[in-house]
This record gives structure tokens, C-alpha cells and sequence, in this order.
């Protein structure tokens, strides 16, 4: 391999790191209003009053827009903005339009001012919910395909609930008998585990500038989007538009994690579309945090039985995912992992999603996953441990392998979790003398990898470089990996491979940046254009020189007959042969279409020592280790790049981050300050270890690398913790409260 | 056939009647600057001061720019503006750049006041310029092919001069002997023609907003042009930038007829890289007057035997045009047309083109083939008038048929000149009794056909609607043409086929808009494209229906059993298929690569009713007729449109139209006022006649049809006027006074 595999700068790094990157906000159309949304002050009330002659009246407002303006564009439009009952604290009710950003904020606190909510009962958690008299979240019992569930791309039919409950949806899986198994068993562990409602915590918040033709009435759409296509077909589905008439255009992601995907470009666009003029909505940080749809929060009950020679015999669980007010939690896949990564003769898992007066959740970072391998890893740690076992060898002994029936009784394919084990084992951290206070914490983390077909195009120039045109948005370097991939294939060199992510009305297919797929099958969608290219190439320089295809190689951008290296026609002039007035040759444009129905699962193991603080509960990181099976490392830098954030925002979920409310349902943790995001001095070096167990349907074996880093981090630090103080804490995050009174708890 | 063949709108045509169209003059980007372009006030002159200090004082002006700033980007961008020398009355010598169009026009005028030329020796005639002490217009032999020899797709070698000479290039076709020919011949016709420097008369003047991305140094240049990749390719040259850092985006154009190729691209987008801002360069009408390039005046010397039976014996010609300050000029389509209607025993023909100072001449609607029809026409009808032949059934006599060597000596293809010749002797208005002083005229002409290799892309979306994805800039409804062309192949109805014309970062590959030839080359790839797109609907189809292809049709965007109506299945739910998670079935996304090495030929007929006012010159046209080989009509109401407009543009060539200098060489005609395009009451009612002699290339039988119906409206005229009165005016426009001279000279 001449270009992959080695490790390449991110094209499009310099422009971010030195800020010259164009994200949309920074965006100015002529005539363009800013956008400010008044937010339900109370997590469920009746709007008594919009005061938008209050608003109207400041000086610079053009308009003041409610639901019932909205519903003048249809009936799509009119559930984007809250009706007569608010849901949760932060949902918008209305929407002041300004010339200028201070105008718009002068009006809405005018808009605040005169506006009158009347607080109705809510219920703020899942035990509140599940009461038989609980006030219902919702009146329907429509199902639609979250976000989250659909990253994963597992297809379980879950039951939906026959009349209008809080409890929404219910998934359940088992295999033998599990009840039974526990009273058979000799060994237990019994838990009930908790997770933190997460925000995903990217730098940007949520930004669109929408803006619609007076003449065709097309709907331009400039938004910060995992997902264009996706962006694309809600916005004309809520407002009744034909796909031809909507385009999205890709900016800059200033982070996603799944949290960027769709949320106010239907809104957007139907403000633009009512007032005539291009309309921004960039959220300010405090409404970021409380109008997006963060990761759920979870509670997991959970029993683990094994034999006294360690025969692992059953495991039997009860997942609740706190879904927020619409339902759409990842039921089935935090139930496939959790029931999954080992080989367990019985099980029993159920799934449910509660709903509650709080922002309705969506994806972040293998949605589900994390809470999922909190509860199992925890549990199979202190498993080990209860029966004098080692962690890791204990693992190996029961790991799931290819062929194992996951708990929907399809068989995993190909994987490395056993490689993945196999390299923690080796790896120096575990044979470290530990200090006083310190443990070694280990667990691992599994990701299904998630399936779409794509289309890309490879394109010559007439100087000899190319353009690779895609539908997928970058969000992790992916456009990087891109252009090594066509350079590999075309045989020129990287820097002349410049990747265009086209709006969709210009666009091949892709699906959205999300559940680590893209180098998986856009990926293959730009190996296949790329062979495409390079065959036209080779077909004209044969033709042109005489040769056969067969005796042609591309080296360093020029076409030369093997044997012969003074035949040589460099591939501008092919290029420039097959496009110009009167060529004798088709131009140089390589097309791949995909699909890939074979999921490739992506395994990470971490490895992690720390050192607890026993007067005041502190958990100190002091080395970390991660072992990941990546398939092919396309881009080295870029992997590694991966499995260190999934690290450090696997940090997060296990020291540091929750949404808090008060009791009246208000937000606690609306600002950077207040929401504990990892900080630097958080984070310890990080050895990474990748494993290559090369995909079967991945462009050169690469498998998706993007969901499985962030996965098992809480629970190797929960076990870290109980390795080196005896305390397990079982509630995310392991703050110093949480310690102390685990500490005290294993002192009893 | 259920789309084409019949009449259909154009897309794009509410919108430009409403005026909701957005023009390239009508973006503003932010921080954007106007500019406005100080021109040489003579044709030939040394700057003796650029007064930038006086323009900089007036408020709001940015930056004035010189060659020497402009130097400061490298080689290619210093000859964007005049240097020491003008060559000239016109030429750009420095920019404004202002804040504002105002401030750029009081900058401009400072500068004006401010700016001192020293008039030097010019030369404004083909006469003074071939003078052996004529001063040089340029130093170089350098000879580029210009815009307008590449419309034809000719690829015949000019023989350039030497050394610097105003006799830039010269090429030469002969057959037999001509000389010893016409010395034998016994009728022969010997005459000068001349033709006018014609204006290409587009509503729009050039227009182009350049930008600069502070961040990656990415040029963007927003441009009304025929052809992005082309502007795309010599900015890139000119400013030494890679092909990929320059992305040209199309805009409405405003009429371009060859004028709207290249021309103040790079000067654009050298300027925005000078000043780090967004630049805006429209041309007023007076600038765009003086400052563009306009067809070439041409001077033809021609002589003409036959034998007393008619038999054609010989033709010798001598094609002088004057080309402006470069050369480029169309000298081998014009020889190719003039000697190859007919079949010529001997021939020889001489083209050579001379260098004034005026500005450049660039392409105008079949570059040098009117002029040279205009010649032929005007020769074979004075021909048959002195043979008491009739003018028809004289040139069918002799009509050039496939197989027929052409000029250069390869075989005219298949074509349809014979048909439209009898479609001509059949029309009514040729034996329509003619009142006192009216006359009929008759002349052909043809245009090879331009050849370009070309790609696009059809695409579904999940509603069931497609977008057709291509780089052709559509000037005259061939979007509509393309959109007919995808629905026909994909039985669909029109409506659901949005056509898309990318950018050049995003566009399949296409030539320019020009030389007849987007519906023949580009319309094949879109033909192709939609049946990849539509092989992909049936396959899938297929499998989900579980039924064979070839017992599959699509009607009305449904797919459905041949014979079994009842089992269907939408093309949306079939896109929807394939493009989603977990898809089955690659994305339903069709290309199409095509090259046509064969050109099919266009020739039109016109037939045309005059009355000559024997008392002021006048000549009003009474009735007029075309009669034009389309190949095949896909929309013929677009057809029709072509037709039209060339029969109104060519009665400009034949009775108004010329640009005038005067001594001092200054534009007389730098208005619309004072540059006479036709107007409607000009121009008669025209009848129509479509002839189709199916292309066994183009899509569906079609052929290019834009050039054609411009070529023999000058020379019908002229034979019109001759048949009235008697007169024969050689020289175009044929204005009042020529018409009275001409009567004088017959009666002498």
C-alpha cells in the first residue's frame, strides 16, 4: 500500500485549528432575520399568554411566530412549536424574528415578559412516571424509528403500548431458562445499576440558516447536520414539500456525537417560509442544553449467575431507559449488548422506555451501549472477582465468538472481541506493582457497526487531480480518509484528491454520519468509484499507448507500461484527453453505488489504573490503555484520534457528567460550567492498541471505529475502583459523594 | 414516445417573465466590493499615469488595482490588465474597488480625471493593418485556438506567421486547380463581401462575484458563463491555482449566444485574492460595449465558374477577417462552410486573419459562418439569376450529399441538407405572386455539429421524484430537454425530474454551452444515466416483486407487471428501498459517460419576402420561412425557439446590426440605442419547418440545433433585395443607403 495505512494529517485541520473554518452561524444572508425561541419556563404547563404585541413593539422585531401561524403551512408544520400544554422546561413556544441579534434578544425578553404559563403537574422521573396515576407525557402511542435505535441498525420489532401509558415501548429477549438458572446458581451477583441523563457536549451549539426562494419557492437549508439526506426528507415531509424542493447544504460540524442530526431545520425552514426572508437560528448555549435531546439516562436491574467452577449460567436483566417526552430510547440495542458480549446458556432481558416532562432523547456516541456495558461489565468484573478469578482470563473463558447466537438468536460474524481480550491481557499496565489506593480496572465495549448503502463519484481534473463527491458529511476526518483511500486506488499522491461533500440536491446517497459507518460503506462506495476511475484511466492509456491494460501501472500519478519506465503519460493529459471539445474519449468520472449487508462489530477493551482518595472520594486516572479491533487501519491518525476521544468522553460518562434538575423540573447544568465536561488535567495518557481483524466487506478490511472507544470506559473505572478500595459504585457518575458512601457502605 | 416529441415549458421560464430569477448581479456577499474598470480612452496609447492617489481619496473606495498589483499573483494575472501599452479603445487599465456602486462610480470618475494617456499610432482597418509600416498590434506569434474555432470541433492546422506580423494566421484548403478552372469557366461570378463586427446583443452584461476563502485560499467565483469548467480551467491557470481550489458556480446567464464563455473571470477572481474580500464585477452597457469580444468583420473575396450548362466548375475565395487585438478568429470553419455546400470540382480557399486595435473577437452564434454564407449565398443565387436557373432547384442540383469530400477532403456524414432544400421548393411563399418591388430570397447554411465528451447523473429520491445532476449551463432550455429526456427513459412524468446544474467542485463533466451541442452530447449521458437509473429500479423491482425484468414496465412512476396491472410497486417505495439503514439494494443512482466521435451536421434553409423602398432604400420583409434538420424534436416548442431566434438575430446581421468606429477608433455604438438590434416589428411572422433527418448519434435522433437557423438569414435578404429591385448588395448591414448606392450602380 502506497498511501493507507500510514498516517495522514486531517485535510481540513488547519482551517479549524486556526479558526478560519465557516460554520453557519457565521453565515450572513441579505435581508436575513435572527432567531430567538421563548423556551416553557415549567417541565409541563398551559400557555395562558404569548405576548407578541409586547415583542412586536421593540424596535427591530419583524415578527413574533407561534403554533398557530405555523399551522397556516400545514398541518406538518404546526408540531414545531409547542401547543396549548408544554411538555418539558425548554421547549420552544415562540419564536421572536429580528434584525439583528441584540433585537431579537431585546424582543424576547419583552416576549418573556409578557407571556403567562400556568404550571400543570409533571412527572420528572421514571418511578413518578410508572405510577398508575401519573399525568401522561403524551396522549398518542405512535412509534417512530428514534435516531438512536436506527444508528445500530438492528431490526427488532419492538411492542408498543396498547393505549397511551407512560411507559411507551417494551422490547424483551430470551433463551432458556433464566429464572430457573439463578436458583440453580452458586455464584451471584444481583445490581441495580444507574446512568446519567448525558448531553453530547459538542462545542457548537445546534445552527441553521434556512432560506427560501421567492420565485420557486425552493427551501435552501444551511445547517450544521450529521445526516443532509435525512435533514433533507423531514424538512419536505413536515412541510409538505417535494425532496426536490429542499436542499440541504453541509456546514462545518462543530461537533455531533449523534446530537447533531435533525432537530430545528424543520422549524427553521418554515420560519423562512412564512416570513419570505432567510432566517438564522443558531441556539445560545443555555437553550442548547435545554431544547436538544441528550443521551438517556438509564437504571438497569440486573442478576448474574454462574456456577461454582465459574461456568457462567445466566444472566436475567431489566432495562428502563428515562426516555424523556417521545418515545425512541435504544431498547433493543443496549439489550443486544448487554445480553450479548458473553456466551450465556440462558437469559432473559426486558427493555423499556418511560416517558417524562424532559426534552425527548436522542443518539449520542453508541446510544444505549455505554449504560448497557456499565451494568455487565460491572457485574461480570465483581463475577470474576467473586469467584477469585482474574478479570480478563475470566472474559476470555466466556466470550462471545464468531457464530455465538446474540440474544435475538442471530450469530455474531466475524469480530475481534477475543483479539481485543487476548491484547489487554499482554499489555504491561496489567503486571504494574499498584500502589496504595490503586486498582486496575478493565471491561470491554461491543458496537453491532451500522449498515446503508451510499453512492460516491471519483472525478479527474484536467491537471491531474481528482474530486471525490459524496453525500457524508465529515465529522470525524472521515473526508481524510476519503481522499487516502482514492489516492491508494488511483495511484497518485493524497494531495491531489480534494473530497466535496455536495449539498443533496447535487449529491450521491449517503446516510448519516453515525453509528461508525461511513469509512464502512461510503467508504467502499469511494474504493469502487475510485476502481471505476482508474480502469477509464488505464482503458484510454492503453488505447493510447499501445499497450494492454494488463501492462499498465500508475505510479505517482503517471500511467507507465510495466518493464518499460520510459512509456509513461502522466494522468493529467489522460484526463485532459476525455474532456475537452472533439475527445475520442469518454470523460474520466468513476461511479461506485453500495450496499453492504453484513454488519462488521467493532470491539474495544480498556484498561485503566487509578487511585482513590479515601478522605475526600476523589478518582485519580493515572494510565489508560486501550486495545481496539479496528479491521484496517485506513488513516492511523485518525483511529487513534477516535479511540482518545471515545476515551475521554468515556472519562465523562464515568466521572464527571449528568443533567441535573431541581425538584420543580428546571435545569441545573444549562451552562459549560455547570455541566462537568472532562478537562485535560482529566484525561492521563492514553497507550492505544489497535487490532486488526480485517473486515470481509470493508474497504480493505476497515470496520467502523467511531462507537466502540467510549463504550466500556465507566465501567473500567467502576472496577478500577472497587479493585483498589473494595467500594463497587453502581450509580454514573462515580462523583466523590458516590465513593465516600460506597466506602462507608463496604466499611458497614 | 409518452414525453418527447411533444411541446413542453421551461423550467426555468416563470421565473425569468416574473423576474424572480437571480442574476449574478443580484448577489451580495458580505464585505463585498463593486467594481468598476477604467478603460483606455484610445486605441492605441502609453500610460503615462494612473491617477490611483485621486480615486483612493473618494470615500468608500477600497483599492485601486493596476497590472502591477495584479503582477504580485504571478505570470498569469499581470496581462489581466493593460500594461504600458494599450491595445485598444477599451481595454481595462486599472479597478475601483469601492464599498459601494456609487462610491465605485465617483472612484472611477477621480481616476478618469486623474489618468493621463499618450495617444499613440493605431491601426483600425485590415487595409492600414496589412501595411507593411503598419505598427505592430502585437509582439508574439503565439497563436491560442480560440473560443470560436473550438465551437466547430474542426481540427484543421493554421500555419502561423513567423515573426510578429498583423497578418497573424492563414490556412489554406485547395482541390484541382481553381485558377485554370475559372479560366475555363464560362459564367462566372466574381464579388467582395463584406461583413460587420457584429455585437453578440445579450440582455445581460457580463457579471461575475469572486470570493476568497481566508482559510484555505479556495477561490469562488459565481459567473454567468456557457461553460463553468472552462472558466474554471483558465482561472486556475491564470492565477496558478490548482483546479480543485477554483469552483465555479453557475448563475442565471442573461443571453450569451458565444459571448458569455471567459472573459473577466480571472480578472475577478485575481482581484478578490489581491483584497481578501468578496469582489463584484458587472459591466455597464457602455464597458460591456467596449470592453467584450464581438464577432469579426470579414472581408471575402470570392469567384465563382460554372460551365454554360450550370455545371459547377470552380470556386476561389479569399477570407480576410479582422480579428482585434488577438488572434482566435474562425478562419477553417469559415473555409470549411464557405467551399463545402457544394460539390465543387476545384477549390481554393485562403482565410487569414489580421490584427487591429479593437478589442478581441471571441464567438458569436456559429462563429465566422455567416460571414462566410453570406458570400456563398449571396454568389450561388447571382449564379443561378445568370444561368436563369432557379435558385433551388440550382442548389439541389449541386447540394453537398453524405459521402461528399468537404474542404479538408473528409466525407461530409449524414445529413439533411437535400431534405431541407426540398422542403424549402415545397413551401407556398415560393409561389406566392410578388407585388411591385418585392422579391424572394433563398439561402442555406450548416454547422458540422459540435463533439464534446460529457457525463451526468440521475438520481432518485424516496418520494419517487429524480434529479438529473450535469455541468451543462443552460442558455436555451436544454434543461427542460434534459428533463424530458430522464422522464421519457424512466417513465416518469416530467414534473418529478428536477435537473440540476452542479458546480465545478460538485459537476459530472460537461463543455461549454456552445457550438450546438448540448442536447447531442450531454443529452446522451443523460439518456445513458437514466437507463443505469432505471436498470437499477427494475433489478430491484425484480427481486422484491420476485419477477423477471424484462416483464417489468414503468408507467407513470410505477413499476408494474407486463399483463398482471395489479401487482405495482411505486418507484418511490423502491428508492425508499435503497436508501436507508440496513438497505437491501445499493442507492438508485444512475451515469451515464459518453463521447460521439461522429458530428451530425445542421442545415437550415431560409426563404424570405421583401419590399425595397426604391425612393429611401428601406427593406421591408414581408414573410419569411425556415426550413431546419433537427435530427428529431425532443421538445419542439424549445426547437421552435431556436429557430426563431436565429431567423431575428440573423435579420440584425442582414439589416441593422454593426459596431462603428470612429477616426479617432472610439466606439460609435456603445448604447442600445446606438447599436441597432433588431426589434419585433422587425421582424415578420416566421414559419416554421422542422425537418428530421434522425442523428444515428444524438439521443433519440436529435442533433444540434442552435447554430443553423442564424447562418443564411443575411444572405436570403440580400437575394431577396436582388430579386426585387435588382440591386445586389455585397455588404452587411444592408442599410438604406447601401439598398439606394446598389440601385444606382444597376442603373449606371
Amino acid at each position: 500500500m502506497a498511501v493507507i495505512g500510514k498516517s495522514a494529517r486531517r485535510i481540513e485541520g488547519l482551517e479549524k485549528i486556526t479558526g478560519a473554518a465557516r460554520y453557519t452561524e457565521d453565515l450572513r444572508l441579505p435581508g436575513m432575520l435572527h432567531a430567538r425561541l421563548l423556551l416553557s419556563p415549567h417541565p409541563r404547563a398551559r400557555v395562558a399568554a404569548v405576548g407578541a404585541e409586547a415583542a412586536r413593539a421593540v424596535p427591530g422585531v419583524a415578527a413574533v411566530v407561534t403554533a398557530a401561524e405555523l399551522a397556516r403551512l400545514g398541518a406538518g408544520a404546526r408540531g414545531l412549536l409547542a401547543g396549548a400544554i408544554t411538555r418539558y422546561a425548554g421547549e420552544p413556544v415562540a419564536v421572536v424574528l429580528a434584525a439583528t441579534e441584540q433585537a431579537a434578544a431585546d424582543g424576547l425578553e419583552a416576549l418573556r415578559g409578557a407571556s403567562r404559563f400556568e404550571a400543570l403537574p409533571a412527572v420528572m422521573t421514571i418511578d413518578e412516571a410508572m405510577r398508575p396515576d401519573a399525568p401522561l407525557v403524551r396522549e398518542s402511542t405512535e412509534v417512530e424509528e428514534g435516531d438512536a435505535q436506527a444508528h445500530a441498525t438492528v431490526a427488532v420489532q419492538t411492542q408498543r403500548a396498547e393505549r397511551p401509558s407512560n411507559i411507551a415501548n417494551r422490547v424483551t429477549f430470551s433463551r432458556g431458562n433464566a429464572g430457573e438458572a439463578l436458583a440453580q446458581a452458586r455464584v451471584v451477583v444481583r445490581r441495580t445499576y444507574a446512568t446519567s441523563r448525558i448531553h453530547q457536549g459538542y462545542l457548537e451549539p445546534h445552527a441553521t440558516v434556512a432560506t427560501t426562494d421567492p420565485g420557486t419557492g425552493e427551501l435552501t437549508i444551511y445547517t450544521a447536520t450529521q445526516g443532509t439526506f435525512y435533514v433533507r426528507n423531514e424538512v419536505a415531509s413536515a412541510l409538505g414539500l417535494s425532496q426536490q424542493q429542499v436542499r440541504v447544504v453541509p456546514m462545518t460540524v462543530g461537533g455531533g456525537f449523534g446530537g447533531k442530526i435533525l432537530l430545528f431545520q424543520p422549524l427553521a425552514g418554515a420560519l423562512t417560509r412564512l416570513v419570505g426572508r432567510p432566517v438564522r437560528l443558531v441556539l445560545t448555549r443555555a437553550d442548547d442544553f435545554a431544547a436538544t435531546e441528550p443521551g438517556p439516562a438509564s437504571r438497569i436491574e440486573l442478576e448474574l449467575g454462574a456456577e461454582a467452577s465459574g461456568a457462567l449460567l445466566t444472566l436475567r436483566a431489566r432495562i428502563i431507559f428515562d426516555a424523556g417526552c417521545e418515545p425512541g430510547a435504544p431498547l433493543s440495542i443496549a439489550s443486544l449488548m448487554l445480553g450479548g458480549y458473553y456466551k450465556f446458556p440462558n437469559l432473559e432481558i426486558e427493555a423499556v422506555e418511560v416517558l417524562t416532562n424532559k426534552p425527548k432523547t436522542g443518539a449520542y456516541r453508541a446510544p444505549g451501549v455505554p449504560q448497557a456495558t456499565f451494568a455487565i461489565e460491572s457485574a461480570m468484573s465483581e463475577l470474576a472477582g467473586l469467584l477469585g478469578e482474574d478479570p480478563i482470563a475470566y472474559r476470555l473463558r466466556f466470550a462471545a465468538a464468531p457464530g455465538d447466537p446474540q440474544p435475538h438468536g442471530r450469530p455474531w460474524p466475524k469480530m475481534g472481541l477475543r483479539q481485543v481480550l487476548e491484547a489487554l491481557d499482554r499489555h504491561p499496565l496489567r503486571r504494574r506493582p499498584k500502589g496504595p489506593d490503586e486498582g486496575i480496572g478493565v471491561a470491554i465495549g461491543g458496537w453491532p457497526g451500522g449498515l446503508e448503502s451510499a453512492s460516491a463519484c471519483v472525478r479527474a481534473n484536467t491537471d491531474g487531480t481528482f474530486q471525490v463527491v459524496m453525500g457524508a458529511v465529515d465529522i470525524t476526518g472521515t473526508a481524510t480518509t476519503m481522499a487516502l483511500i482514492a489516492a491508494e486506488v488511483l495511484g497518485v499522491p493524497p494531495e491531489r484528491v480534494r473530497v466535496i461533500t455536495a449539498d443533496t440536491h447535487q449529491a450521491p446517497y449517503a446516510g448519516m454520519s453515525g453509528g461508525s459507518k461511513i469509512t464502512y460503506t461510503v467508504g467502499s462506495a469511494v474504493r469502487l468509484a475510485a476502481e471505476d476511475a482508474r480502469r477509464q484511466i488505464l482503458a484510454i492509456a492503453a488505447s493510447h499507448l499501445e499497450a494492454r491494460t494488463e501492462d499498465l501501472e500508475i505510479v505517482e500519478g503517471t500511467v507507465r507500461v510495466k518493464g518499460s519506465p520510459t512509456v509513461t503519460l502522466p494522468v493529467a493529459e489522460i484526463a485532459a484527453m476525455s474532456m475537452r471539445f472533439g475527445a475520442k474519449y469518454p470523460p474520466v468520472f468513476g461511479q461506485g453505488n453500495t450496499v453492504i449487508t453484513r454488519q462488521s462489530p467493532g470491539f474495544a477493551g480498556h484498561l485503566v489504573r487509578v487511585r482513590v482518595d479515601r478522605e475526600t472520594g476523589a478518582v485519580h486516572l493515572l494510565e489508560y490503555a486501550i486495545a481496539q479491533d479496528v479491521g484496517f487501519a485506513i488513516n492511523p491518525a485518525a483511529v487513534q484520534g477516535q479511540m482518545l476521544g471515545g476515551v475521554a468522553q468515556g472519562i465523562g460518562w464515568g466521572l464527571f457528567e449528568r443533567m441535573a434538575y431541581d425538584e420543580s423540573g428546571s435545569l441545573l447544568t444549562a451552562t459549560l460550567s455547570d455541566y462537568a465536561l472532562p478537562r485535560a488535567p482529566h484525561v492521563p495518557r492514553v497507550d492505544t492498541i489497535m487490532v486488526e481483524v480485517p473486515s470481509d466487506d470493508g474497504p480493505f478490511g476497515a470496520k467502523g471505529v467511531g462507537e466502540p472507544p467510549v463504550i466500556p470506559a465507566a465501567a473500567a473505572i467502576a472496577n478500577a475502583v472497587a479493585d483498589a478500595v473494595g467500594a463497587r459504585v453502581t450509580d454514573l457518575p462515580i462523583t466523590p459523594e458516590r465513593v465516600l458512601a460506597a466506602l462507608g457502605a463496604a466499611a458497614d
